[in-house]
């Protein structure tokens, strides 16, 4: 399963350095992951509020270029493996057609507890 | 009641101007009505665990100098007026003698179901 | 002058009260400036590259109701006073028809050293 | 080399969850590299005016536990291995004795252009 969601840079992402901060684009990697579930007709606010929490058990980010206040960056996120443990995902972060940033992260589910619980069905789409 | 916190200014909070964010100032306003809690013997943590939530009503902030990463500011804060339904704080941001930023808050007390409630009596600090 | 931007709140923007932190608001009303300036053609990423640094003077919020993840708010924003030293901005936070928060500011205008200058005509917009 | 850093988590650096929001960890991160400099006798805001810019180039986090407001964090940061090209780091998150989280970074260096250059000797210390 495959995504894109489009967003813009807004200034207060940018650092001293004048460039995104590299803290930012795991927000953006979450936001993607919003949208995708969107996309798939689930809304995450409705999922928390039926006590299914994903969780970040892990995640990572690689950057090639910087991002500017103002670009507009596309990140692709694709389902690279879906268990009913585990959800992994990949990110590539593009402007036009470089390639910004790169990322992997794995997901869980908790309750509202905090304890691990399977992850349901319906979020195990298929690739 | 007055208190002073001192904070450095992390790199994420600055911005493309190289600056601290503006709206980052709310955050160290808040740091410091935390820390001032503290100094009277209240940990903010605890005090949300026996269902006492502390909600702004409203803020501002005016801004005279910026300031940089790595800059060591004071955040002077007085509780200006308390009552059972508010507690107004003033704000005063220095860097050496210097004044960076002053600001103004009026916060209220909610319930865990974001109820409107008395303050307690142990926050009505007299100043 | 009026402008209306609609934002989505993202997960990242609430706190440990399930709501969006007071803070972020500000974010929102930077972003509305933004995409206002835009609809009149100008875009601040090139501004700045100008040596045109738009300065947050002054700024304040006043919450009426709380906001949470998913939620869909339009920033409405007006151009109250534009001279050559400031301009005054407005805001209305609004969700359908509800009023969740008000806001205020004075930007000023900075060349790249950060000394104050003139604001520019194209940017004083006749209400 | 090996360096601690203690932080005390902030109100708005949680997230709905209650929780520290996994973003926050790489500012955590860039922080306890900012006090590990310190330590050696280095001001990276200096630094940076004399054109010395470290960038990350890559970064990752794993969560073990979560952490909450109020919660104090000592950040544990080892150089693994410095080169006159990058600089490798690692970072274990500690509650008390509790491992929190564990994280890995390289980080280039590059002038005021953005240009990549050799990393100072005296950057490279010695583990």
């Amino acid at each position: 399963m495959q995504h894109e969601t489009e967003i813009e840079v807004r200034y207060h992402e940018t650092d001293g350095q004048g460039i995104v901060h590299h803290s930012i684009y795991f927000q953006y990697f979450e936001l993607a992951r919003v949208e995708m579930l969107k996309s798939i007709g689930h809304n995450y606010a409705d999922l928390e509020r039926d006590g299914i929490h994903l969780v970040v058990h892990s995640i990572s980010c690689r950057y090639h270029l910087s991002a500017k206040f103002g670009d507009v960056l596309r990140i692709a996120t694709t389902v690279e493996r879906a268990t009913t443990a585990r959800i992994d995902h990949s990110y590539r972060v593009l402007r036009d057609d470089a390639l910004v940033a790169e990322g992997k992260s794995t997901i869980a589910c908790v309750n509202s507890d905090g304890i691990v619980q399977r992850i349901p069905d319906f979020l195990q789409s298929k690739p």
